[in-house]
């Protein structure tokens, strides 16, 4: 049986040749990392809730008319999306300090933010993803002024609708990572939404409670990191296929 | 005899209240730090030059129709200047690649970029000076839009302006940092060029040795710091009036 060619290994997922040319497999792997790869373990089923979470945020964007890289899910911890050329910069909507901007600019973890804030980082792990300006962006021909006048309006779009979902849900949405790549069809280049959208790069904070339910469970040791991922997919109304995946809740 | 009020101490500058409304005396400390104050000392003369290649340089640049806060010098360590609302920010214009840019984005240092990049950096000393980007600005009102339009389009033109003068006397402008504040006149608010362009905070690398003319040699320890700023006004054509400061070459 040919094995198929693996196309790169990430942090948090594999990407696999597809069935079909332009296909690509995204496998999501239990695998956490913090600080650039600083910290690392385990956060046990979190592939299989990402692919599911993931998956349901892209087909609702898809519906509200965001393009996206999401083809299908395959199974419990692959899915089939579109070959994209990555554009190399991670974009990160904010509506409430926390994280690096928080300590950066001297503001209080949990301020909300007078308006929305877009930054861009650029991906370059030996250079620790340093944060960049459009100015960068444009001198170093990373996109073109076209790309990011897509990727600002999608940003904006994404996070409205997410900022709903989740707050119907009981959950605020106080910042997130996207990427996007760039696609070809019929000669005609779009720019579309890629990677993920899960709690490894969102942060989602109960509303009631204020309990962290993303990533910074596990990058401040707070405890119950799986609980977290899991409460998130039971909210979103997901349930993962049958397995050892204890959905705390679920049952209800 | 009354002694006239000290309005702000910084680094390298006293503010004094001015003889006339609207009006405040600057003067120009032998004082030098780097590192944010981390690394303290002092550089003999450098206030008397600094007072003098500014006021050389915001008259040139008055004479090309940038607003400034300049009015007129008054002794070897002061001059008189405008009044002005400081916009929080520091400007930085690169054209090669020096300092904080090349260690942020892997850029070999001396690398002429591929086209002049401006950097926003949030004045604080609490917070080490971050940089920011003009989303950051906007959302937290630092400046506004056309604050913004105005201090884009004076640091190009004053980049243009001194890459020719700096070039005509065998420098390299490799960046500069710049200040802008906000001048009321007859109900109409202007953004003018304030602070002061000096060795201070401009990086001159001599076009032929690559030597370097500028603070550096202070903040890496290089030796003759004096030298390279007297260097500088010789070049410019600036004789400092009669002192104890030996300018290399001054006989000639």
């Amino acid at each position: 049986m040919a094995r198929r060619r693996q196309l790169y290994e990430g942090k948090a997922k594999i990407l696999f040749e597809g069935p079909e040319p332009g296909s690509i497999v995204q496998y999501f792997k239990d695998d956490a990392t913090a600080g650039n790869g600083a910290k690392k373990g385990i956060i046990t089923g979190k592939g299989v809730l990402n692919n599911r979470i993931s998956e349901h945020l892209m087909l609702r964007l898809q519906a509200i008319g965001i393009p996206t890289h999401f083809m299908k899910r395959i199974n419990m911890r692959e899915q089939l999306v579109r070959e994209v050329e990555i554009i190399p910069l991670e974009i990160v909507v904010r509506n409430v300090a926390a994280g690096s901007i928080a300590s950066r600019l001297g503001l209080e973890e949990g301020t909300r933010l007078p308006r929305t804030i877009i930054e861009y980082y650029l991906k370059n792990d030996t250079l620790n993803d340093p944060m960049v300006s459009e100015e960068h962006i444009a001198a170093f021909e990373w996109a073109t002024a076209q790309d990011m006048e897509e990727i600002n309006s999608h940003a904006l779009r994404i996070n409205d609708f997410l900022c709903g979902t989740f707050q119907a849900i009981g959950i605020q949405l106080v910042d997130f990572k996207l990427e996007f790549g760039r696609l070809w069809e019929q000669d005609e280049m779009r720019v579309v939404l890629a990677d993920e959208i899960s709690p490894d790069n969102c942060r989602l904070w109960d509303m009631n409670t204020s309990e962290k339910l993303d990533k910074d469970r596990f990058r401040r040791d707070l405890g119950r990191v799986e609980e977290a991922y899991q409460e998130v997919a039971r909210r979103l109304g997901i349930l993962p296929e049958s397995g050892n995946h204890e959905i705390k809740g679920s049952e209800g």
